[in-house]
């Protein structure tokens, strides 16, 4: 214990700021005396003209010496002078020491994003990063101050008895990404500020303080991984910051103002999601990722180590949100991790996702729950769209996209069968024969169709071929073959996978069977319905996946706070 | 395929109802024709008296016969006439097909829980589960109908032309548990329904049709499991259902008005969570589960099989959030699964649970964080206690408890420091040598000293000594054997921690060679700070601990919906 009561000690002796010594001026002075001893050195059986030769050498390197031992005194004159002034900025700047809630003085700190020129002459207090500097000569630097999605500049300028140059040459060293307490005037700038999002003031600087620097350097700038992915890349003239890079370092790039504004509306679905659900009477549950059993085939599944024996990690709520049904709960959701083991290394898995998964009993037919997931989509789109322009606007500045586009009012969302869909590609020129499922790239290929034709990004395929769906699926009523099912697409990739669920335990048994699954092998999944279960249909969204395909970041790993794949458990 | 076809065909087939044949009546005949034989085998050799005696005893003999053939004539000819007689209900009752999406009439299902007085007169159509079934000889049944919450009393009569006795019958026979569509007439009731929770109207039964039936017996009553915990145990009166009984049933168990309410209730936790924090900018995060290594000491991990290599599964959010707050979040928090492998076989500890976690910046003093908590709980109670009435008073009739008192207004909740709340523990009569900890027999023991002393069952404790407190704890800036930390209490249990943490990389090495935690091992958690990251706290809150403690259900287990300790992995 009495050793951390030194080390406390320690950092709490940290004084309010530390000026460096400048070693410059002493060095230069020990060069000198050495140039001169060397010359000395020269000195026996020479010549006459070699004499006035170095008689001429020697009073050369003799005024050089003097020049230079003048240039010392000077040099010492002035630092002892410097030294000597009293730096009228003390008490204004320096490295604040460790923040232990030493103190509470109550002094209010402000909001970048709160301020533009009708705070004009007021005085605030920030708490930013150092985005980036620019010092001009000895007497400016202009610091670019970030807060999460907005910028702002501050100026910092000496002035005299209040900034000294001392407190302009210490903030001048300061380190990008650096955290600092500023406080200041704000000042309405006579031109729009383009470097910065708050573009009609800046900050005249009267306090600087460092709350927290850097132990490394950088692994990219910030100005870096905030370019354009669309803009053309010239030689010499920035470095493109490349996604594993970013990754590896996503704390660094999850500073960036997209990065920002791409998880505020990773919040806003989850918030959208919940809102339009509450309103229409689900309750929100949450079902254990552990599980006893494998429950669902298909989809492999994590193998965990539990006590002396094992479990598996739950590769979607669906069994457990089908209990919650059989429970009475009526209609339920959760928003969970989802795991997947599967080795897919694409541009759209991961390992590990957000699930936004919800159940609801049926009355009469399952498009009770088709059109209450369109009605949730669109209430997702208008809310982003309505309360979150800011967001889309920050990020399509880095990720282009055309506006995403759905159809609302009367005309309805665009709905195809499986059979519409297909028709639709063969008119295309895709052959009939590859169209059983519908692979991916013709997924994409039939996104451009109906975009070109219906002019919308979002739409729905209904009667899906039963073979092509999960046991669990009810068979359509008249042709079986066919099944009570549907995807939701967004820009040409099916983002939700839904559909009427069989009930009935006996022919949930039999349509196992018919699939080839052993129904022993999943009885606590058949047990489930044995004791009445209503009729009931859901279905499953990713959340990375909306996120993704709305903003076209083209990488469900940029949706994603610490994305997780068969290659990345870090960071 | 073709064999799904048959099978589908098979089911649609089921006509609307199935009137099953009686065999009671042809069983009782086929006795009576064996005592016939029996009699007539015993008939040789006997006596003058004999035969008198077995002359009268074969008289006897035929004429019971006879009177049993005649029954029997009588029973053939009463059913042939039931038979004849054309059911007037058909088409009013019966077993439903299976549920496949056949039609959309669109006929508007009714919540019980609407219905009153107000709407007497008037034709609903009601989907329920009967909770149970009572028979008033052959011409009434009385069903109590169960959606969530809320019951309802439903009446089946005979009525000329409309209902007949064979549909009377056919609802008899309707198991607990079954799911019915109800088609009646809502009814001013001339006195309080007691059995029923919408109790001035009843349902005049017109048509019923039995959607979903049960595979098995019941394992308990939905009466039995819903009967007050505190109620007294009368030899054969009823059953208690034990917690076991009702887990490994959980489906059913859900059922009950009780759970309805409870996990309501676990819904509107988060929700209020949420709304309070979306008040003050935070912003929700969703951290991965799967993790590269084992990120905190103490708590131990479950080890996952990660493709060719191991994962651990997250005990908490900790290291996201703070590298959430280092990527310049600000406020973050996140509901999410915690997995602790721990083989704690306790009335509070899961295996799984769910965590509401926050992170957030502090700008002067850790006590920003802690007044932010203390308006976040008090936020909570006060939104349980204003929107959820009809819920906690539900909860409260099978686990009786005194409502859950806070201190509100200027008074303000009660903060103890650690010492204070030793020294409350020591004058009530606790050794101080044993306090270097407060355990949770001393924890529930000053839960009680404060109820009786301040009249409030949640209270904060701060400033806990240091060596209690994990490493990333920010020690006080004065006595370096405190820290700025703090747990939070209901009813005596702790249900939050948090502390303000340590922001800076060198010192907090240091704090973890001190703790004996070799830095290498966390290099990941380390590096997190690496870059520059702002002062920070928070804290983590067990969902299942509040809603369990607010409601005094005893046990964490009733609090969870799919429970997982170390002994249960299922359902």
């Amino acid at each position: 214990m009495a050793e951390i009561i030194d080390k406390v000690k320690e950092k709490v002796k940290e004084v309010g700021h530390a000026v460096k010594s400048e070693a410059g001026p002493q060095e230069s002075a020990e060069s000198m005396n050495k140039n001169q001893s060397e010359a000395n050195e020269e000195n026996d059986g020479p010549s006459k003209s070699a004499l006035k030769k170095q008689a001429k050498e020697a009073e050369k390197a003799k005024k050089k010496a003097e020049q230079a031992a003048k240039k010392e005194a000077e040099a010492k004159a002035r630092a002892k002078a410097e030294a000597e002034v009293p730096d009228c900025s003390t008490g204004r700047y320096g490295k604040l020491s460790l923040h232990q809630s030493q103190s509470r003085p109550n002094r209010k700190r402000t909001d970048i994003s709160t301020l533009s020129a009708k705070n004009d002459g007021e005085q605030v207090l920030i708490r930013a990063r150092v985005q980036t500097l620019r010092a001009q000569g000895s007497r400016m630097v202009f610091l670019n101050l970030r807060q999460r999605q907005d910028t702002l500049q501050a100026l910092l300028q000496v002035t005299d008895n209040i900034i000294s140059k001392q407190m302009v040459k210490w903030a001048a060293g300061l380190q990008d990404e650096a955290i600092v307490l500023v406080g200041g005037t704000v000042t309405k700038s006579p031109e729009p500020i383009k470097s910065a999002t708050v573009d009609d003031i800046e900050i005249h600087i009267h306090e600087l303080w460092l709350i927290a620097g850097l132990q490394d350097r950088l692994p990219f700038s910030l100005d870096d991984a905030s370019r354009s992915e669309t803009a053309p890349e010239v030689e010499g003239q920035f470095n493109r910051v490349l996604l594993d890079t970013r990754l590896n370092n996503r704390i660094i790039d999850l500073r960036t103002q997209t990065n920002q504004a791409i998880f505020k509306l990773q919040h806003a679905i989850g918030d959208l999601f919940r809102e339009y659900l509450n309103g229409q009477g689900f309750i929100e549950i949450h079902s254990p990722k552990l599980q006893g059993a494998a429950t669902e085939s298909g989809a492999s599944v994590f193998k965990v180590s539990y006590f002396k024996g094992n479990a598996f990690l739950a590769q979607s709520p669906q069994l457990a949100k089908q209990m919650a049904i059989a429970a009475d709960f009526e209609r339920v959701y959760e928003i969970g991790p989802v795991f997947r083991a599967e080795d897919s290394n694409t541009h759209r898995h991961l390992t590990e996702f957000i699930g936004l998964d919800l159940e609801m009993t049926i009355e009469e037919h399952y498009h009770e729950v088709r059109e209450l997931l369109d009605g949730l989509f669109k209430s997702l789109f208008r809310g982003l769209r309505e309360k979150h322009a800011k967001e889309i606007a920050t990020v399509g500045r880095q990720f282009e996209a055309e506006e995403f586009k759905w159809r609302e009012g009367e005309e309805g969302t665009l709905s195809l069968t499986f059979k519409e869909a297909v028709d639709l590609l063969v008119e295309d020129g895709v052959s009939r024969d590859v169209l059983d499922d519908i692979n991916t790239e013709n997924e994409k290929r039939l996104g451009r169709l109906v975009k070109t034709k219906y002019d919308t990004d979002y739409f729905i395929i209904d009667k899906f071929p039963l073979a092509l769906r999960p046991f669990y699926t009810m068979p359509d009523p008249v042709d079986p073959t066919l099944s009570n099912s549907y995807d939701f697409f967004m820009r040409g990739e099916e983002i939700l996978s839904g559909a009427q669920r069989i009930h009935d335990p006996i022919f949930l048994a039999e349509q196992m069977r018919i699939k080839g699954v052993d129904p022993d092998t999943m009885k606590g999944y058949l047990d489930g319905f044995r004791m009445g279960c209503p009729p009931h249909g859901g279905g499953g969204i990713g959340l990375e996946r909306v996120l993704m395909l709305f903003l076209k970041l083209n990488n469900i790993r940029r949706a994603s706070l610490f994305p997780r794949d068969p290659k990345r458990l870090e960071p």
